[in-house]
């Protein structure tokens, strides 16, 4: 691991109530891996001096730089900004270049200003602003016996754009820090120990250098190697070697190198054959062509997805037979086939998947259909491949595993893997 | 806040790298806050033993309990098992309920059952076994100075099932603690500033044992009251009183006294009026599908959505005139119109919405449409109102807030506010 330290501190009692998720913590610790810091701890506190004060105390103990999101609203529970200055031991006052920006965004907005707005122009005089282009509460970096503390507002896009504007060049001027290097190996229908037994003389031989992480999720066990040195040629070598070698031994489950979501290992898969894809969807309710259609450059392969949730829409719009769905009900077989294939012909798709299942209880389940059962059927021209899951989760957690499941399935039709 | 105080540590690299995004401890705090167990802080370390030995020695200083998740993988990564037998001076040993109960779900999984699988029986002799019936890892409870540390797998499921069948009762038993009650007043379509200025004499006239919190997201604004005391009908009422003053002040702009989400929200709105709804969707790809679809019960409104990607799906499966599209382009008032129409009329619903708009550059974005413009249309019968509106945020972003946008539009337009 690196030699320069960082912690996060989150700061919000909605953080604490469990209101909020944390998402800005991640994104963050990525960014600051991207240039060879790596996080320490990352703590979440509450709106409390008490509380920030004991994690600033204990976190400069632990890290050069500390991180710190969160309460730097207007209104009276962000008390971040008042609780910093003080920290520091300086006053606050009015920034001109902030104010000005403050009222250029209430302008656009078409918003009154009020005299609590005046106060997001308020930073404290011992501090460097880091300018919020995109919002109202600007970020502020203090230096103190050799660390660096940045403070930055709580709102995702707000952190972000003051990282990438603000924060990532200061903190590479500051500090010169190994390089953290990382390769995966993406695997898709075998267990984690199932993996690791596969290759444990591997996970033996490796260097002391080098850090194996399993990381299971759906359907899914991402390899991770990290190593860190002052070479990060030779690191790169290095681990470009023990992940060819694992995923040599791995062959028959490796879906990627590249550590990216499947809706973006399906998307290469698709832009390599020059292929297009549509979907037919009933349980899933579109989250398929959700995720498909996060990928930028999507629109060169996605025609679209028939989202069918209702019977009649079923018959309507898909001509799936009325006989079909009375005698087999949705959930069946020869429904989920009928509905790939109407996809097909309706969107002009090379490759189709369907979807018609059972996530929770109180639908069409009875004795041969228990809750979580779900039918898929995946065609490209006159094939048609079909296979039944049973998933044993709650509605959200099905709902997750069978749009993994469908975009494996599909990937692996496609790869003639099937 | 209550007497009882949480902890909450989560364990493992792929928290610091960024590579996971930490949703257990949001879940975690819920449920004990529902107890009336308040969430101090929450902490998050590597896979090392001196990260967990930092947190848990100064977790047990600031809190009653501590949660630990992850960790209790079978892999070599994994250590935070026999770090904490050690920690509290006990040995592992072979449960055989636990042994068998692993052994039954390589059965059912029809994996092989590997010697490093034998591991995820062992347990330390010194803690209560939490039963974990849907997965490998056994949750761990220990005892140490009148403070209790527990100890549950980070896969999310999991530990759910953990806190769920175990953890909660337990603690119950274990402590007794004042009820905390919340109320919340859900806004849309102000600012924070706008909405604290409008209520600044109520905020000021709360007493010292109620705190307000704002929390704003994509254009909705959760106003949160919060107190505790040990007479939860006297807490309810007081804050009921509160809550009710600040949504009569706030009438125009109050979509919910329910902190629920907006697909919820609409979702009574549409039972209701026992109305039924589809959607025509282009640049969400589905998104509104899926989120309508979360909720337990919405086949009884909820038709489908014809996800209409490519320009020849929107002419071929809506019907859109190829005139339109391009003369107008996709991304006009007019499409989005005729995408409205089709999707009540192939959709056979009472109400419909459609969405139509340019996420991230490399579309069909001109001087007229620049990136983030979406148009959106909702149909009821013969009345079909539209909106346009401009985002600035990048692809995910825009996505998110356009979803929002238009599931508020479709409320108001039910509720006769547009």
């Amino acid at each position: 691991m690196s030699n320069i330290k960082a912690s996060i501190i989150t700061i919000g009692d909605e953080l604490l109530i469990g209101q909020v998720i944390d998402t800005n913590s991640a994104w963050i610790a990525q960014r600051l891996n991207d240039i060879g810091i790596s996080v320490l701890r990352r703590v979440a506190v509450g709106d409390t001096a008490a509380g920030i004060k004991q994690a600033l105390d204990e976190e400069l103990n632990n890290a050069s730089i500390v991180l710190l999101t969160g309460g730097l609203g207007p209104t009276a529970d962000d008390i971040t900004k008042p609780f910093l200055c003080n920290y520091f031991g300086g006053k606050l006052v009015v920034n001109e270049e902030v104010l000005a920006h403050v009222k250029s965004i209430f302008v656009k907005r078409n918003r009154p200003f009020l005299d609590m707005n005046m106060k997001q122009a308020e930073v404290p005089d011992n501090c460097t602003v880091l300018f919020n282009k995109i919002g109202t509460a600007p970020g502020m970096w203090f230096e103190k016996d050799e660390r660096v503390i940045i403070s930055m507002p709580g709102v995702p896009f707000e952190m972000m754009s003051i990282v990438e504007d603000e924060v990532i060049k200061r903190l590479q001027q500051r500090f010169i820090s190994d390089p953290i290097e990382h390769r995966s190996i993406i695997t898709a229908g075998e267990g984690e120990s199932f993996i690791a037994d596969k290759i444990k003389d591997i996970e033996a031989s490796l260097p002391e250098s080098i850090r194996l992480a399993y990381l299971p999720s759906t359907g899914i066990v991402r390899l991770r190697l990290t190593a860190t040195g002052n070479d990060r040629e030779q690191l790169s070598k290095l681990l470009e070697k023990f992940q060819g070698e694992i995923a040599h031994r791995l062959a028959d489950i490796v879906v990627s190198l590249d550590d990216i979501p499947m809706e973006q290992i399906l998307g290469k898969a698709l832009m390599e054959k020059s292929a297009t894809v549509g979907f037919a969807e009933s349980c899933t309710g579109g989250y398929i062509g959700h995720l498909i259609t996060q990928v930028v450059g999507s629109g060169n392969y996605f025609k679209g997805s028939l989202v069918t949730y209702a019977n009649d829409v079923k018959e309507n719009v898909l001509g799936v037979s009325k006989k079909t769905l009375s005698e087999q009900t949705a959930v069946s077989e020869d429904v989920a086939i009928q509905m790939a294939k109407a996809a097909q012909k309706l969107l002009g798709c090379d490759y189709s998947l369907s979807v018609t299942g059972i996530l929770s209880a109180g639908g069409e389940e009875n004795e041969t259909n228990p809750v979580g059962t779900v039918w898929m059927a995946v065609a490209h021209k006159e094939i048609v491949k079909t296979k039944k899951f049973l998933f044993h989760y709650d509605r959200p957690r099905n709902k997750d595993v069978a749009v993994q499941m469908a975009m494996l399935m599909l990937w692996r039709f496609l790869n003639n893997k099937m």
